[in-house]
């Protein structure tokens, strides 16, 4: 008999159709002898419904109030799953996060996850029900409620399956797994059986999409594998997991291009010390999120300039624009640049820790394709080149036939 | 300074334009000094879609998990009044039930209130908020979540009222107050300025309708004075409270109709021990609730059968005559007659403990306008006749002439 976790997101939940059709799921596992808990989401629709009756209050509102007023959302679906259970005759209670013992940071709207007591959730469990835990809230220590903000509900399917010690934590979602590449633009891109949590976490901020970074980064703390995998289908998904040796052997996990960055250069900064301080300094004071820096030659031997260049999330210009303008007479540099026409193309691999060549491979094979490399930037893990727009889907195809077909 | 309790029912919330109004007018007590407890619905309609979405999972939901669903209504109210409130630079903090403090038994969808124990209440107050509690809810001793029933947020207003020691409870309504008598029925009918909550309760029994009987009966226990006023204007409402010497001038303090009753006659029953316990013990275990029972003379010297005729709603009439059947082959009365065409008039007031002849009077005046009485029940302060349906209005006019028009 095994422990598992299981999550749904607002899709898989999103009208009573598939509550009912979670619930079978959910029934599958509990009568083949599993302890199932089970986190959800709000039904997909019904958040922004909530948001748009705050937004007919205020135009800023209370964001205590905010938690109150958005974890009602979960707590529906749990009530909904609970009573789809039961049709089944299959005992199920239904936990709010406070009451899962779920207990947060006071910072309102994106709260952290402190601790988490699930004495209640042994009991029901032990009792024989099918626990229903409302995902992506909390409260606090004096019994605030919170919301754990975006990606919420992952996370706490993966807290509560350390917390619980379980023996499967399974993320239900719309695809089958993590892909090798987006197959929308590499039609040949395989589901991955198998990846180790960093590269989870750079392709999940590299666009994979699957996950939030933050839920990748709780399960590597505390060592919860889990399975992504289709509330769709029953085909298996992707593990997640520490690095095993074995996976040394794949230098190349995956391909991912993210078409939402522009890049910004500085032209001719004075080349000083903490000017580079200064303009990254108010750039994350305004939470604006810089991804690559590099910082050009200087303008010549000698010369007291240098060209910055960052890139930022296209959402971000306008106020990228306000922070470098407002900074102007302090960094007197010669002007802004901005261009939105660049993909940023990054393959991830442990592998690569072991492998040499990697990033020669990479080169030489974009050069083939006669695509021009505008940024570079390494990890341990990861490369990652910033290329033209119009380019970067042929590229993607033909880096993923170098080092992921054969 | 004091400390004032006000609900607002769900028409009152009805929107967010509606939800502004109620913030405005709580404003409009906090800023004279007050320290204000607010008690909400669910906006209108919202607990009507959570049915409907349960009703499309089942038929027949578990009432612990119908509790977690509904309670979600009133805590959307709660968020939104207390951002309307921060809109008015006021400072307001919303709680739920359990977070008020307010402990239930277990009985999921009907809880009575245990206690309240109004620490963060308390504590919020004295930090200079608007305490906004979700009315209609509480939590167990053991952390699960309760609904009180219907007219559940009086309850949590009167009980809120009780454990602060309020100065003052104000229920807004969409009504004035209550009246003498229905003005749609009597257009003379005046608001009454104060009431005795025994006539409260048997106004309210009687169709007035303006708050549930439990409500009353808890102010009452609690001696809790509570306002009954409208939230569409700032007239002075209706106040309820113990009985004062002065309200025994007012012989009559109402006079109320009722439509919705039906008048079922056993003819011939064996006249024997046990025969009405075995009747009204039967439609009791169906959950009928029998409103006036009257047995009328044997049928001549030494007869060996009576009639026996009761009341029952209209809307249990099937169930009722369903239970009668099923006692057929023990009570063996001759015939089972229907009659729905009845009205049941009542006159309340705490004055007829000290006035005589205020039944004779009620007698003369319907005799006057040609109406017959088919049934008469009495208690200490209120006497109703069961009279014909057609006649039930123009006779509550002359009554109402009768005793509170001069």
């Amino acid at each position: 008999m095994a422990l598992i976790v299981q999550k749904y997101g607002g899709t898989s939940v999103g009208n009573c159709e598939r509550i009912k059709r979670v619930a079978s799921r959910v029934a599958t596992y509990r009568l083949r002898g599993d302890q199932v808990v089970v986190v959800v989401s709000a039904m997909s629709g019904v958040t922004d419904n909530l948001l748009k009756l705050s937004n007919e209050i205020s135009q800023l509102p209370n964001e205590r109030e905010m938690d109150v007023l958005l974890s009602t959302g979960e707590q529906v679906t749990i009530a909904l799953l609970a009573m789809a259970l039961h049709e089944l005759e299959m005992p199920a209670v239904s936990l709010t996060g406070a009451q899962a013992g779920i207990v947060t940071d006071g910072v309102h709207t994106k709260a952290k996850i402190q601790n988490i007591t699930p004495k209640k959730v042994h009991e029901m469990l032990d009792a024989g029900n099918v626990v229903i835990v409302a995902g992506f809230q909390g409260q606090t220590a004096k019994g605030q409620i919170t919301t754990l903000g975006r990606g919420g509900s992952d996370l706490t399917a993966i807290a509560l399956a350390a917390a619980l010690k379980a023996d499967l934590c399974q993320i239900y979602t719309d695809v089958d797994g993590v892909y090798t590449s987006d197959p929308r633009v590499v039609p040949n891109a395989k589901k991955i059986n198998e990846v180790a949590y960093e590269e989870m976490l750079e392709l999940a901020s590299l666009g994979a999409k699957v996950m939030q970074a933050r839920s990748v980064e709780f399960a590597q703390k505390f060592k919860v594998v889990f399975e992504v995998r289709s509330s769709l289908n029953n085909n298996p998904g992707t593990i997640v997991k520490a690095e095993t040796k074995s996976m040394e052997d794949v230098v190349v996990r995956g391909v991912s291009l993210d078409k939402n960055q522009a890049k910004v250069t500085l032209v001719a900064v004075p080349d000083k010390p903490g000017m580079a301080a200064r303009i990254f300094g108010a750039l994350a004071s305004a939470s604006i999120n810089v991804d690559m820096i590099v910082q050009n030659a200087s303008h010549g031997a000698g010369a007291a300039a240098t060209d910055l260049t960052f890139t930022v999330d296209k959402s971000e210009l306008v106020k990228t624009r306000k922070v470098i303008e407002s900074l102007q007479k302090e960094v007197l540099c010669r002007e802004v640049l901005v261009d939105e026409s660049i993909g940023k193309l990054s393959i991830v691999g442990v592998g690569m820790r072991t492998h040499s060549g990697v990033a020669a491979k990479l080169f030489e094979t974009l050069a083939s394709e006669k695509v021009n490399v505008e940024m570079i930037s390494t990890s341990e893990i990861k490369i990652s080149v910033v290329i033209r727009a119009a380019q970067a889907e042929s590229a993607s195809r033909a880096v993923h036939r170098a080092f992921l077909e054969r």
